[in-house]
């Protein structure tokens, strides 16, 4: 059942280990098929290296396993990222060091230049963290509430700010697919890395104009996009 | 004698170096056997890529040579260790640089996020430095008393807590075996690496909340942990 | 056609990946032949690993493609660069950790030691960001022209200062030919990582002395350079 | 000619790429033969990766080249230290990236751990810059100079305080041959990483207790040493 997608989602889940994103099991990749409603993640605490495509989790979006073994404990959170925003194919999370260091830190990641303008169309939002409600109830489901939280208080596109942090916690990167939301977990930690350095240089750096940020965001990604290869 | 055991611990000592904890001969494994009460160590001054199984030292509680070449100088710290807290199976010893630079800074690593309360229950301690009189004498032996007396004092379970730093020193961490001191020893210096970032990102930020590093740690490794597979 | 310049264009792309400047497409190579005026460069957004020799772009200096995919979006700045300094052979661009902090803290890198004199005689500097018009317009152009602007307005010989910084965006680093360019962008990320740390070190650090950046510069480049073998 | 202290002289400087110590051609290890007064070092400007035994270049202590390709331009300062102490079988000069942040702060590096004590009797120095008039002299002659000036000033024994810093510059490492100086490099750049993070961690952190500087420095090296396995 779902043998492809199960192949990328495998592959997807050891590039984080070839982006240096994780450290032991720390992270996971989930991609789901719409057409089902079938969602393909990591295994709980399955090392890198020993994982194969028969581990894999599969689960429907009530969080039912259909396949395979335990699904990841953040598997809720991914749920409700993927019931909130249809247009997800790709949820990615991550305690990738800098970026956690801002979510430790409690705060969103600042424009600072192009790097960032080229992937995410405004800051990097950190989510709050949870209360104790929250936190002692339905943990990692209510997780996935307070990202939702965020992008529907500032009306943001999950496809156009493809990932978050949460407070004191970590990284979560989406995308339309799982390659693709890898690709945003590794921008997120070298934007991280650049905007902490930026403050170290410059403290009480200004952002960089918004008018460079809708350049560079639109010039890949606007209708008039003028980067990379025809791919029809 | 205690073959499996000495190849246990040769397997932990070169993972010190895959995880890139030491430079150099700069750390050593130990694990006990809880029957003999005998403990295998790395042998001091060899480097870890010349190490094989017949050069570990095994020695007894006593600090006594049973087998193989000069162990490590720093095994009456490891000794003082396992006869102080009997669930004690593998302890480490390493100078790995983030957090060497928070024992030479002499704070202990405050609970920022959940990457820390994964595996620790409270911050990391900095044990105190020694005395004059302390370090002229059995110097190595004291090392592993300032340990003991800071987790007596504050209440701590060396596997609930499990390791710490020594001021102006370095590392220990500690595990139910050799192989989960090293993953604590890995995770100490990652942890340490984030909390130094954080308070770059934002100085004077507060701990995270109590009842985040509960959960985090429960769900992990509490009566109804529900991370990872079964190993029934 | 330029079957050689294009192999040691390619080559030059790859060392982007070997010195660690480049995460995914982030970083382009071009050279110039000054005999046709055309300039072989890094097609747009293929990655490094998948680049062939016939992939590469060949375009005039009017823009105009001459052969293989579709040029880097960067072409327009390369152009400008070749047209306003014609002993230029070789262009690089990158978004390198360290640089590209430093372009977004809007800051030259000041003058710190000998590791920066033997290579820039001079701040590397960072050239102004582009108002709201030059963005959008002819942006990659007019990036090339701010870069243009700074050099002539410090009197600035682009082999002299081999590379330099552009507001909120990124590095720009030349030399006699593609080789050079590139051994000029590691240089930048070395200098701009060194100079961080010791701004780190000592705040407010003054600049070294100005006649040990002309000794030191003048050992490897004057007259009587007498740094390396004789190559003659 | 001396092919058993070539061959080692050129293993040496292979280690400072595996360590991590030198970019592209930024670093050359000599050793001395006492007997004859010739030193072997490595030639100017050669990349590490083609440098073969043959290359190597055979000096006496007056300068005067014997054999191989023309020598390092450094080599004067190697000499100059070699005539000064005649204890000292090898010279390394790197420009690694943290130990070279304090020279550009112009700061000596503080004892503030174990990991410095193990190895260093006392800070690691920081030698004044040069004068105009003694760069622009005999500017690699004075290098050395200035370093003996600190060192006689000081009453220290480059043995027990195998390294220093040059003001602006970078980094002059010795030992009792080539080996051991890139030894002491490479615990110089750890060292310079550890004591920067230290400061961040805590600012105005004190140094560490001088009879824990004392206890470390003589279990490894003192009379009564017992770290390591007997040789004899």
């Amino acid at each position: 059942m779902l043998e492809e997608l199960k192949i990328r989602v495998l592959n997807a889940n050891l590039d984080l280990v070839k982006h240096g994103l994780v450290l032991f099991t720390w992270g996971n990749v989930s991609a789901i098929d719409r057409t089902t409603g079938l969602v393909v993640i990591k295994p709980s605490g399955v090392e890198y290296e020993k994982l194969s495509v028969d581990d894999l989790a599969v689960v429907d979006l009530d969080g039912n396993k259909i396949e395979g073994l335990r699904p990841s404990s953040d598997t809720p959170t991914h749920l409700e990222l993927y019931k909130a925003f249809p247009a997800l194919g790709g949820v990615v999370h991550t305690h990738s060091t800098f970026a956690t260091a801002w979510a430790q830190a409690g705060r969103d990641i600042p424009f600072y230049g192009t790097t960032h303008a080229d992937y995410f169309h405004g800051d990097i939002p950190c989510a709050r963290s949870l209360t104790k409600e929250e936190i002692e109830g339905e943990y990692e489901r209510n997780t996935g509430l307070v990202l939702i939280e965020r992008f529907k208080k500032d009306g943001l596109d999950p496809l156009e700010v493809p990932g978050a942090l949460v407070k004191s916690h970590g990284v979560f990167a989406f995308g339309k697919d799982g390659e693709s939301a890898v690709y945003h977990a590794a921008v997120i930690e070298e934007v991280a890395k650049m905007a902490y350095l930026t403050e170290q240089i410059h403290p009480n750096v200004p952002r960089a104009d918004s008018f460079m940020m809708e350049k560079h965001y639109q010039r890949k990604h606007g209708k008039n996009a003028y980067y990379g290869q025809d791919t029809k």
